[in-house]
């Protein structure tokens, strides 16, 4: 019995072993993925963002305990560290991890350092993520690290995602973090024990307001004023809640996870599940296509002609234009 | 005369289009750099990247104005934003800009917000960097934004590469950066007049002796007392040297160019300047065989047929792996 029918089957040793094959991006792992697919597609993905110093594992920690306790079901925890390209990991590496969870066959938790590129790193987590959907995970947390580009791709791969924040990270922190705000659908403040809090959900609401600025119309009114603009799906929106938690003491927990289910029904209504799967399997194709074609080429040419186009390059006997299009038409030299 | 010509001419008009034309990637663009990359090799690339706070942005500033006041060389800046995918430019937008360089010909700016994949990005930025560097500016200073993976491929455009902190910026924000002081050649503690200094010279420190162990030793003893590992290159290796300054008091300013200049020469000394040349112009082939590829596919496979294959794919029909194979295989359908 392969891997795969031994995962379907609920051994938990072929699980991590899957895990392992799919991060190395083995072929018996890409086998394994296309036999899984299937079964996949049943799991809610939560992704969960935001820069350090928010107590964002914490969080995370607690969410996926009470999923386990309270509502009994199977968490999985996909932590990905993508802001650190070299000393991957060691951010990952020091935190206390899941002490009221550790023994818990419900709860499977893998932690992933940052190797390669972004999008292979999307691709890896979107490959990951998939395994644990087929092993019968109902809920599939994707933590992730930062506030750039690299989160914004991983977030594509939930249809929940949370932006972390908490009071006292400084103005300019709040700042550079406008444009993620805009791929939040929950935004959650935590350590909001802390002083500085109104200043952060003051911040962020001002935010809100730029990033939604029609829903918010909606939302204030309760029906839709300005009606210059018909064609703007308003009605059927989703206007992020801004939810306070304290992690630590286990405060706001129970809240979120109803604005968490709330969201999801909401995206089942509104057909925005099915549209946000399909946009995810959208990006997740053309990931692994653009993989394909490097891969085909590479076996194509061989890496003394590559060298060799390249020293004419580095001489500047040949434009990088040139070059490709040189490698490109003379795949078989 | 194309916009090239007009370019080695020495018009400014054609610079200001011609930096349009590569950042559109217009086919006009792509002839152009073509046409230019024998001109190009000149310019000495210095990156500087550091958070929102350090006061980056006022340092180019002043380098900017050493470089051309004291050294009268021209200075080309490009800035960069990646962090903000969705509201790029916000951050850019809000600066004071060179007061005192406006007027200048002997100095252009170019800011750049986000736009498309990184990948894009830094394939943009080089273009750019080439147009400049081809039309006789000697110093280029790229700044981005940020500490994630994004400004690590910038950052790799560069020659030299200063990262640029700040006192009391927070712990949680020291730590997360430690991945990207390893692609530092010159550390700056900017606004080294502020109370916290100490404590940030000595996180610098601390994170310099990780990443650059045995460089550590060579310096503090004079010769390499640790012989077990006579592989590593250790003599001729550059330490990143950590200089304070107070950008908007200009103190510091001309310390640092001599810095930047004592690493210009160690590395046409080392002979890591056409290492990195070379490393550079392979990772600028790379990224344009990526899009050329995927570009050559776009071509070969209609719309409708991707579309199709998508739906199989989201019913569930077809695997994301079988998906691409038979994409890829059935072309001309």
């Amino acid at each position: 019995m392969n891997l795969a029918k031994q995962l379907l089957s609920g051994n938990r040793l072929a699980l991590t072993r899957l895990l392992t094959q799919v991060e190395n991006d083995t072929s018996e792992g890409r086998a394994a993925l296309t036999e899984l697919f299937p079964h996949t597609g049943a799991a809610h993905l939560i992704g969960v963002t935001g820069a350090p110093g928010t107590g964002k594992s914490s969080l995370v920690n607690q969410l996926a305990l009470h999923f386990r306790k309270q509502e009994e079901r199977q968490v999985a925890i996909v932590a990905v560290d993508p802001s650190s390209p070299f000393t991957g990991g060691a951010v990952l590496g020091d935190r206390v991890r899941m002490r009221d969870l550790a023994g818990d066959p419900g709860v499977f938790i893998r932690s992933m350092a940052s190797r390669g590129s972004l999008g292979g790193l999307a691709q890896t987590t979107a490959g990951l993520v998939q395994v644990f959907d087929a092993a019968g995970f109902e809920i599939i947390l994707i933590e992730t690290v930062g506030a750039g580009q690299a989160e914004v791709e991983i977030a594509r791969l939930a249809q929940t995602t949370l932006v972390i924040e908490a009071p006292g990270l400084g103005d300019d922190i709040q700042a550079i973090k406008a444009g993620i705000l805009e791929i939040a659908d929950i935004l959650v403040v935590n350590k909001a024990d802390r002083p500085g809090v109104e200043n952060t959900l003051k911040a962020l609401r001002s935010a809100l307001e730029l990033a939604h600025p029609v829903q918010h119309v909606f939302q204030h009114h309760g029906v839709l004023e300005t009606v210059e603009a018909p064609e703007v799906p308003t009605y059927n929106s989703w206007i992020p809640p801004i939810q306070k938690t304290v992690a630590t003491e286990c405060t706001g927990i129970s809240e979120l996870a109803d604005e968490i289910a709330r969201h999801a029904e909401h995206l089942r209504e509104s057909g925005d599940w099915a549209a946000r799967e399909r946009s995810r399997l959208g990006s997740e194709l053309d990931a692994m296509l653009q993989d394909m074609l490097v891969t085909r080429f590479r076996d194509q040419v061989s890496q003394s002609r590559y060298e060799a186009v390249l020293d004419q390059v580095f001489q500047r006997e040949l434009a990088p234009w040139e070059a490709v299009k040189m490698l490109l038409n003379g795949r078989s030299q």
